[in-house]
């Protein structure tokens, strides 16, 4: 896979050498984070809304009510700009100064296309859906026609995108070296805690296998 | 503490049960977060970054390097839009229709104040430090002046402000409730693994006590 190619935005000016263009590492952070904020301007000024996605291939869906001021907007085709960020730890300095976090983000900017090939939005619910609980899917009855007309679906390209990532311990002063304190990197996951069935479940229904998000390789124990 | 008043921007009309305009509330999201998303326009197009912040009675701040574009687009006045997202958990509904996440966020409209009282920006480093680790501030030497220089800190007032808020399990259709699938809510949380020491830790540091967030109202365990 080619790497993404910086543009005047993506190019990671600050700390340069925690700028990724690499494709794969893109896809890799966009798969594991749940949702994404997203910012586009209303009357001339920002808004940033958090909302679920998913990744199909070079493309991004984001998805809302048909009835949304977000999806509304979005789809007027204006300029958009997705931001995913996984935070990965605390890093702990001898200093406050150079505390810091560890983290991987994606930002990606582009307009948003509707999407209203029926078959493509499908195929979007799809992704949805395994994005939150790989394999859910198919175990899912078809969604109905009017499902499928109360939701707007929007694609954004994997265009126009850089990931910024900070990985390893605090970078200390050398005067500091020797300060009488813990330090180093908390590292943070996001994890399960016992699934709570609806109040409503069936008797009958299987219980739920946590295992699934790991072998889908996001382990959340 | 007197609620927010919802403003044309703020008052969620999707799904109106989910906002939420209670300070208390407000500040709990806000206190929770490690990082905030910040939403902005460059040459007349959005851009949303990742950042750490951390609030002080009704304002929150951000920082960065003095070099930073972000920093110094904000310094200038511009409209801005600050949001905070904890995701609680993925709710697993009978159809893919239904799928949900439980999350609670903050929305904050505004513009940033650049923080030029050195005392202010003291106070600031406090609050970012003690907000990434809670007591930290008390265990470090104090900033030096280069330190302070080369950091900017941006106030936003919290003025224009919502939260929106979903908890609970699926809401499904009353002709799903029967489908064989598993169906209620997989809690997440964000926990603490073992903490890694910096290479060149002093062999005297004190152990790290992961309790002290725990103490702080922010359980990492």
């Amino acid at each position: 896979m080619h790497p993404f190619t910086p543009t005047a935005r993506t190019q990671v000016r600050r700390l340069p050498e925690r700028g990724v263009y690499d494709r794969a590492q893109v896809h890799a952070i966009l798969d594991e984070g749940n949702i994404c904020h997203v910012g586009f301007s209303i009357d001339g000024r920002p808004c940033v809304i958090p909302t679920g996605y998913a990744r199909r291939g070079e493309e991004i869906y984001i998805h809302g009510s048909a009835a949304s001021r977000m999806v509304r907007t979005l789809a007027e085709g204006i300029d958009v700009c997705v931001t995913v960020t996984l935070v990965d730890g605390l890093v702990l300095a001898r200093s406050s100064f150079h505390h810091s976090m560890n983290y991987r983000s994606v930002v990606i900017f582009g307009r948003a296309r509707l999407v209203t090939d029926p078959a493509e939005k499908v195929e979007a619910l799809r992704c949805f859906t395994d994005h939150i609980v790989p394999g859910r899917w198919e175990e899912m009855r078809p969604s109905t026609e009017q499902e499928l007309k109360g939701v707007s679906v929007l694609a954004l390209g994997l265009e126009e995108v850089s990931a910024k990532v900070r990985t390893g311990g605090p970078k200390d002063d050398a005067e500091d070296l020797a300060a009488p304190v813990w330090a180093g990197v908390v590292p943070l996951r996001t994890v399960a805690g016992d699934p709570v069935p609806a109040d409503d479940l069936a008797s009958g229904a299987p219980a739920l296998d946590l295992d699934r998000w790991a072998r889908a390789g996001r382990p959340l124990r």
